[in-house]
């Protein structure tokens, strides 16, 4: 069943979300302190067994320069700089195994898959940790330092995906001018983030992204990982407004109002974990050329390969691999 | 949590299936007129973006001569016959779309993925209708002419199974004395069929095989499919020898008795859907060489990644690709 | 709790289902070729041990001619022939068994309860199978063949129930002038379409009837079975406007529009099977003489014996048993 | 899945209940007492609208002389005394409604269907109070007055059902020497009880019955209403001793052991409310002459319409309507 | 999330409920009854082994001049008369542990917490019985003699409540001049009836009220409690009218229109057994001094030790201990 | 239902579990270092309104010297030194509102509740944050620096639970002589650690406590927290032996082998959340003097209020208040 507002009301519904006031001076200080903090990225061949696709472990510098893991898959045989692809992944997860996920050198693109910090124990795994204080919180990490937007972990993991695209613009199979950011869920979410800080990125693509539209989201839907901010408040009554504030600093209604380039969005309007509405309020919010796809029958699984298939098409279009 | 005996026992435990005395001559008839059906198989480009695997939409003649589709990946710009891995895939799901599943081309593999008659509208999309009579039947295909073992579902599946590798050694790029079959789950059983009905194959793999030691599945599982059976009875409570008989001729069991090549197995502990029982059920009465992965904490999903590394390890030692 | 509308909303609704352009057509020529395809109806007594109601084992020629079983329950002792009773099943049922269903032939009428092809496997035992091409589909009947209105499940199964009162009216026992349809759920579904495409019947009994509004029923309600329409296109996405084209022709609130025989409906509030809504659909759209009861507390075993008792007044004062 | 012991295990399984000491002396007193209030049979007229079977409002004096309810239903026209089928019914209904129920009628008996004090509000209709004090109890009747043998709510239900038989043979239309008593599930309980207390039955069929071996029933299961027991005790944790004191003066096993005429039993080894191994142990126990139907694949719905097909076999041989 | 009205909608809601024209006569014949039948109180010292709260075992006279238990709390070696609170607990509870709820005393206060007739078997244990017909029923209490007002259950609970603020009045102990009502959910409920039915008591607190707006209550959930009136209709779907006359004259939207005394309330916006908008319906029918705590984020676990928190100080503030 | 091995086979379970070589090296180096980080503890009053309790809001140096909350509750007015309880709080909790858990005190101890480090927001509040790195993990704790027991989050909470220990000896209200400590379900894992770590103890209580003979737990439960390893090791298939080493050095089995005071068990026999044979595997291998309530009916709540009243009987004996 549709789990939000009608169609019709998704299309006339705008978020409330407001940006704080140092909200750009907040993540300009954060990005310019990670990236005075140095680090070095490491490429290591890694034996699969794989004829068509040279997978590589790597390990860039992000928050605080801490050592994050990624995988790099490139076309084997490739020549020339190769555009490329960095995709965030889904909340729970990390960046798997190296077997999986080859669509995207497959079509021929450099494609770097980020790990999630002090995720990757669910549907997929992660080698990487998280650093920061883990506070009193509720299980998972969406109020894991929520008490101040500078303690809060998604501080911490936007500002990895930001430099997760500088690491793969350092490259030299890649083209630094021709680069996108991708994902789906969290995923999503991260894209839109990265979409706004960086640079002079190509495009982006995020799926029914989550992370969006925070003070709806949490009032219409009682499935996690959405949930856990409610939870967190029905034990620290107190908190709503500390709560609220920091997570405007993450919400991506705020950065789609920042983002300029190019970018592809699903929605499914019977996804029970990202309610559709806190989608549109994204997609409303993002001030660059934009396309949305409505999965009618979709739950969070939205267009799975049909999504794929899209975003194939729309990268393809714009980064000439 | 461990949803069945202990290991002790497991490693213990025998199946108590028997195959009734016309087993053989019963596949070796409808084998034998299934190839006598004739009809032609079609392979057609798709165009997919991809820039290091070709796929090709494949139509072939399966049980009756009737069209079944299949997607053939290969690896690009591959020079001479090819070793070939077919897959069969799990209840519920089709062939799904041409961007998945690159792995096994990937790893210098021609794949044919072949579309089960009838299911892929669940996790993954299919193409092929069934043909057969759906009798008086719980939903699903596991009671599908379960009344009589001519008429039964599984009985048209296999046969589609088999005829498979009959199409994927007829094409120019395989090579036909290289050819394994590979499964999880639904596809794990039609894997052990196919180890025993067609001659000469390579190798098998057959990950949480489905379909095996019907008379304990039945009884110690309330998960679906398997409950489809217990579902049948509950309504039609004279015919339990009936669907017994029924069931006895696509019993993973009996065809694990009659196989000869080298075949890997996986098996997952905490497997609500399919009780490790059954698995080992399989593995015990396999006659041939043999080797089995044990997942302890693993769920239905079973090894995942780790089982395709597994294999992919197993098939490159026996298929040189 | 009320799973639908508010009770104001509710009477104010009107569905926005359309007929095609060739919906009296279509159905026109699906039952010329039914009755061309002749075939005959069979009697047979039943030993059952009762002692006021003969019951006979029914087979009738239905879609395509092909042999349809039903149960004939007769008052023992009945002179003159009798009004009828045409019983229609609810979803995953059969005909049941022989000594169920007792109240229509104590009654006084002569009580035909026909098989539903292919289902008769969960709540009760049928006896029919199904014939048609069962397509890549959502375990159930709902998407079978969905691809195509000619292949749809429910083209067979709506010619199985007018070919029933075919059968019927032919009976020496009966008076073919004299003859009502009845079911619940699906099976005032199926009454629905009775009431249309039989000539001259005296009444129609749909009490919770399923199968009415599909556009807006598969986007209000998660629960089975409506819930395999949004399952098939969450897998088939591309499909929605060729699943809702095939559906317009045997949504009940198509064929309330044409029917003109007297008609009890009941409705459910807290129903969560068949939203009240798609009642209330086909309530409002039906154009003869009608009445409704609400039952403002229950779900969808609705009026239950109170629904058989209003029933009977209901058939008693048109039929006259 | 089979919900209990395996079936080797079943059928050597015997309960550890013992009867305590004065439990015939109790039953004696109770009767004697219940007698000797007095009170009269009412027999009214149901307007029902059948043709074959008339239906009566009986009102009958029950466990203190308190005015029970029943139906109590004839074949139209039948001449000399009938057999009478006594029917209890299971847990949360009553007697339900006039026109349900219409086969031990029809199939040639007088038929009694004793309504339930203080239940008939769930799946099936009642219209009889309780009238025994409702101390700290669970939701439910199990725990109603379990402080006490004497207080306890079975005591008087199992006293209305001895005085229903001793009604339905004081009926002009009744044969006193051909009664039987029938019952499923809790109605299974109680004809159990019947059996053993009311002299010269004729027979007894008790159907998955409950209320049986409750030493064993209170930690096998989960489900409700034998969880009732578990719940009281986690609440009040010091009454184990008094709890089951009480349970053994009305435990089926206890009945069994004293009852001498002929009975059916039913069991389905997949029911989850009624544990198998309960079943097993009344029917071990039972000191007639008895008849046990296994349904492997069924849950607590047992035999259903085939439960009543060898009933009615079971009955007509032994009572000759 | 959110489980009634948005909150703008819930602060503009008003109940349609409306009290029987008899509505004070009836409860001023229940207890002047009640105080006629007489009864005396007696206080039991108990050895609890606590050094700092004394606790004692009451009996009172209740409703019929029933013996209600009850738990008296003393601050040890208090001086003079104390002012007093009156507890009364939630549905399926009872007065508990001597050594549980010691805030109250703690705080300074004489603290009776009143046990619940026939409940106390939940959460919390009882040990008083109800004495009343429990006539065809729901499991639970809430349809406990619903059939008329006089046999109803909660017209013997609230009458218990308000003849323990007179046993609390009348012990050498407290100054009567002082006494304070305090609940939470169905004590909440009960609080709000002794509110308006016990002259000159000083406050009231009710936190997350049940009991409140019946006409709405039972078909905005499916939890229970409220939905044992659903589950009572839908077997007895006749009676309606009967229940929901019944109901009025327990639904504390009608106390809160007689109720003058400063009242301490909370709601629960995500609470799905106390919908909301029944708070916001006796929060705004109420005629005194009021307060109200919403707690957004809160099930019906409301604001937990922040709603005593408060509660302590708006009693502190107005009984003064 | 009994959610274990049968009563009879629990008092015959002995656990596998074993502790590493080093662990006695481990647990010294870890406390020495942890008392070497020195720090203060601060004691400050809280304004609660109590008359009879005084409580303190303290902040103590835990692992690394990390600031730790607790409440100090006194009971007010008392004259010379206390013995003292120190408490330790389930899965999810924190040490909660200054108003509540007043039993301590109230019973004449000095009552110390320690706050747990970075849970504190489920069904209870916290205030102190962890420090450790959170690595890929699970949500929850269980799985934080699995990795090795170095890093393992239960290193630094039981050191957190040893030094509150010496927190509260140090303080001018207690004699450091008489203290004890318990705390249920993971309180009472932690209290049974504090019981083999510090030395001097008078007594342990440790109501169904959690954490003990992980190598059987984490296969007979599918419940939360214990799930947690288990999918940890379904996303790390091959950290099997990694993860059992960490948690050999936090296993209660291995810390009830080296206590030697006196300690005070409860088991629930119908506990689904810590399996009944965990704790009896603690309980047998305690090596001091010892108790153990069974309770045969609860689940993980197990005694409640009377678990309650026995440890203060248990307690009063042997610090005599």
């Amino acid at each position: 069943m549709h789990t939000d507002l009608s169609e019709e009301a998704l299309r006339a519904y705008r978020s409330a979300q407001q940006a704080p006031a140092d909200f750009d001076a907040f993540w300009q200080l954060t990005l310019q302190e990670a990236r005075a903090a140095g680090g070095t990225v490491t490429v290591e061949p890694v034996d699969t067994g794989l004829a068509t696709v040279d997978v590589h472990d790597v390990t860039f510098p992000g928050y605080g320069g801490e050592p994050i893991r990624a995988w790099l898959r490139l076309p084997r045989g490739a020549r020339g700089p190769l555009p490329a692809v960095v995709q965030y992944v889904g909340y729970g997860g990390g960046r798997g195994h190296a077997l999986e996920n080859l669509l995207w050198a497959s079509a021929g693109f450099a494609h770097l898959q980020m790990d999630t910090r002090g995720q990757g124990s669910g549907w997929s795994r992660g080698d990487t940790p998280d650093s920061g204080p883990a506070g009193p919180q509720v299980p998972g990490v969406l109020t894991r330092g929520i008490g101040a937007p500078h303690d809060y972990y998604y501080r911490r993991l936007f500002t990895d995906a930001v430099r997760a695209v500088d690491a793969v613009r350092g490259l030299p199979q890649v083209d630094p001018a021709r680069v996108a950011v991708l994902g789906q869920s969290q995923g999503g979410g991260i894209a839109l983030a990265a979409a706004a800080l960086v640079p002079e990125l190509t495009a982006a693509v995020a799926h029914v992204p989550f992370l969006c539209d925070f003070p709806r989201a949490v009032v219409v839907t009682d499935a996690h990982p959405f949930r856990e901010i409610a939870d967190y408040l029905a034990a620290h009554r107190r908190s709503e407004q500390t709560v609220h504030r920091t997570l405007a600093y993450i919400d991506g209604v705020n950065f789609a109002r920042r983002a300029r380039i190019p970018a592809r969005f699903s929605v499914a309007l019977m996804d029970a974990v990202v309610p559709p509405s806190t989608v549109y309020a994204a997609y409303h919010a993002y001030a660059g050329p934009k396309e949305l796809d409505v999965w009618r029958y979709s739950g969070h699984e939205a267009g799975g390969p049909d999504d794929d298939e899209a975003a194939l098409r729309f990268l393809r279009e714009r980064l000439r691999p």
